[in-house]
């Protein structure tokens, strides 16, 4: 048997066909018509779905059900959209929406949780317990697995780990709080990180690599310098990373997940990122060596993580 | 039937027999012979424990189990103590040491997991699918409950919210970190930050209440300062309660528990407590009203909690 799953983004919609080992077969992507009704963009969903369907060549038959990953937070039990703020869906009837236009049973749940869910799954945190998927992105998102299922919450709303509070006083979060782990160890923060430092010190070669063109500074830039050995690249990488293990050494100490698994544009860093990281949480965390430690390990799955996430939701 | 649950204490241990509706009928504490081997502390425990049954005038068939609330981190399948800071115990095999001695089924758990779940079974967070208990006293001790189970983490460690960062740069903590809850919404913190606030303002009735002796500030002096309109203990407490509510938001957007029960010394201010706290928490919260809100309440077995948790780990 196999299942669809749908990643519904802010800018475009990509819909998969996935198959028991959690490998998609086939995929399709479309742009989202954002600023469009619920309806609407269940219908575009439906109709991604059955043509990802039609495409690998299957019949209806073979597929056991479609499973969505929508930004916010989705009541996976009723297939209600309670708040998205990409969207502006409130209480949004998602699946019934999406069950209007296609015969297939519809599961729906946070994109953040499919993306854990998948890794824990088929990709970095196989065979776990426990796991706690993190992306470090635009912003940072979360996801908890425990147990082979996703914790969400009473109400649905768990696992927002980038706005875990990590300084008094901070830059203002979009959340509304100030000093959040995303506005200090997110991609977007890393960006204005670097910016800064290239702004301060004139001779670094952060301001070489983008030819002068602040606007040309991304997540990327300052690893780029510090490998290069500039010292305003490596003391921001280093800083960021110091950001990311306080984060992170704050959910192991509460959650003591088994597998934390990194992902988001950041994590193509790779170990330059993962080494220092991981000294820095083995070195914070309570109870340090005389306990079992958390394994922090690069997420493998990349984008497919929301669409094999999604697909799996169909299959409890 | 009934259980006997164990509070092993740093000064003292209290054992005491609970029956099925998780109420005490008959309590005993000794003094914790500190500094022993934990096969002493092992026999102590059976000795104690073998004395209320007797003191409670049932047979030893009457009784389901034994269970033991430690601080530390405690192997609860195993029945070891992996690492306990307060006795020194590394890998101590104390549930075989206990039965050397008493011929029941003995149960191991950490002493907050303990006073979490009788708070979720007989307490303030009865009915709830998920609570997280919250220990405001010398420091902050943490429990998480969800669905009548506590959660451990996989290495039995999880819970250490009050080693959790809310400051980039603060004071340091027994941990090793900086900036700590801890250190700013412990009870102990709440002592050292009157007796700053009494220092820098020698206007203050705190200096009166405890008549010019610092010494005797402790973390109801800034609160009762209050209640007497008096501006600097206003600020303490404010400031105070700020704190609180800066980890408790951490935790709710990482967890959403259905309940958060306070608990500890300092929440014998009550609603003076808790009213400002709920107001500060609903606010910060993401996802704010458009969500159902986790509810936060008075733990209600106070010191008993332990016992009562400790006894009902020999239920399931």
């Amino acid at each position: 048997m196999y299942n669809v799953g749908i990643d519904l983004g802010g800018t475009k919609t990509a819909a998969g066909l996935v198959n028991e080992a959690g490998e998609i077969i086939c995929k399709e992507t479309m742009p989202t018509r954002k600023g469009s009704s619920y309806s609407e963009i269940a219908e575009d969903m439906a109709g991604l779905a059955l043509s990802v369907i039609r495409h690998s060549g299957l019949k209806i038959e073979q597929v056991r059900g479609i499973g969505i990953g929508c930004p916010g937070t989705a009541d996976s039990e009723k297939g209600i959209i309670l708040y998205s703020s990409t969207f502006g869906f409130v209480g949004s009837p998602l699946v019934k929406e999406v069950q209007k236009n296609i015969i297939l049973p519809v599961f729906l749940d946070n994109d953040a949780n499919c993306a854990a869910l998948a890794e824990s799954i088929a990709g970095a945190a196989i065979g776990s317990e426990s796991s706690v998927a993190i992306t470090l992105g635009t912003g940072i998102g979360g996801g908890i697995v425990i147990g082979g299922n996703v914790y969400r919450g009473f109400n649905y709303a768990g696992g927002e780990m980038g706005h875990m509070k990590i300084a008094l006083d901070g830059e203002a979060c979009s959340c509304g709080r100030k000093g959040c782990w995303e506005t200090f160890a997110s991609g977007t923060a890393l960006i204005s990180q670097t910016k800064k430092a290239a702004h301060a010190n004139p001779e670094s070669i952060i301001n070489k690599l983008v030819k002068e063109d602040m606007g040309k500074i991304d997540g990327r830039t300052a690893f780029e310098a510090a490998r290069e050995g500039d010292a305003t690249g490596k003391m921001v990488v280093e800083k960021y990373i110091g950001y990311v293990s306080d984060g992170l050494i704050n959910i192991i100490n509460i959650l003591m997940p088994q597998v934390v698994v990194i992902g988001g544009g950041v994590s193509n860093q790779g170990e330059y990122l993962l080494k220092p990281l991981r000294e820095l949480v083995s070195a914070g965390v309570y109870g340090g060596k005389n306990i079992p430690q958390t394994e922090i390990r690069l997420a493998k799955l990349g984008n497919d993580a929301g669409i094999i996430g999604a697909a799996s939701l169909g299959k409890k």
